[in-house]
């Protein structure tokens, strides 16, 4: 895989600096043991009252039928690199609570804590993971029956990281294209909103 | 701190496994630098379009007056062990986009993302990190003059670990309680909502 490390001011674990979301995917099934691993990173993740408002539904592309069903919920740009992932992972989210089935406000939140998890883990071994918001909930919703309380939040795809020719000419572009973050100045407040905690304020010019 | 791994079929990453939410914190400053890191680590999380729907407020204890502001605005329960910690830190999320105002409904989600950056960048560190929802948004809201289109999320509490035997007596025994988390099998799906992904509903007897 191409390596896209991000440029840091101060040094971040190679986890997190190295992760990216690569369109090109080798051609290689994802062993079993490796993909349990990266749903139990998932459970272990913090939650709001512990509710562990998440859940995933995965398929691989030995198991075609569901993987076809999910790939068809995928919007045009994104099925046509990601159809040559080994495996593709639904992320939803619960948004009410167990006990009352009132609205719990931080399903999505939360549910963010454990796809990280996911995604770490996957980078820990050595998957490339590409998280897509471009694709039909309601869709995805229809062909695996998700109830009500529950919504599709993401399709994630999995895989060995592949070479970047393979892809259609108008994505090898984007494959290497520098990756672009806001300054931490932007984002970062100590004692009001919009002025920058000294901390990052003066990082600019360490 | 006391060690609290998490019991897993098969192995993940060590920032994932050792990682808990201790109420116990060391009298200890964080040093700047590695405060540093951690928002580095938060910002470079992957986001729908990229749009990096986040923001944080950190506050020292040495900013005693910012300090005191944020830990105003916990609920009592929390209150009573976080204004040992050295550091909070403010998350927040933008629900609509940049370019246009319209909603994002991955504010809270994509913020969870950089949030668990966050956490896993400051485990690396040697840092303990407590997530709370248990604030009151609105009244951080206005100490600290957050615009509409930003939610509060939540407050974490970090710094280096310290001694439970230093937390209040009712606290103690939670701060020795297994960390509990569903089976994989309840949330794991693979062909229809509720039937376990082979994947994981095997793992049971592995």
């Amino acid at each position: 895989m191409m390596e896209k490390p991000a440029e840091t001011l101060t040094p971040v674990h190679a986890l997190i600096s190295k992760r990216w979301s690569p369109r090109a995917f080798a051609d290689r099934a994802i062993e079993d043991d490796k993909l349990h691993s990266i749903f139990e990173a998932a459970r272990w993740a913090p939650s709001s009252r512990n509710e562990q408002p998440w859940a995933f539904f995965v398929v691989t592309k030995s198991e075609s039928e569901s993987f076809e069903l999910l790939l068809g919920t995928l919007m045009d740009s994104n099925r046509v690199w990601a159809q040559n992932a080994p495996a593709l992972i639904m992320t939803l989210a619960h948004t009410v609570l167990e006990k009352d089935g009132k609205p719990n406000h931080l399903g999505f939140h939360d549910l963010g804590l454990a796809t990280s998890n996911l995604v770490i883990q996957a980078t820990a071994l050595g998957l490339a993971t590409h998280p897509m918001a471009g694709f039909h909930p309601e869709m995805a919703r229809a062909r695996f029956h998700v109830p009500e309380g529950w919504e599709p939040v993401s399709v994630i795809a999995v895989g060995y990281p592949g070479n970047a020719d393979t892809l259609p000419e108008s994505l090898r572009e984007r494959e290497s294209a520098p990756r672009r973050r806001k300054p931490l100045a932007d984002f970062v407040f100590s004692e009001s909103w919009g002025s920058p905690s000294p901390l990052v304020g003066t990082s600019k010019n360490k």
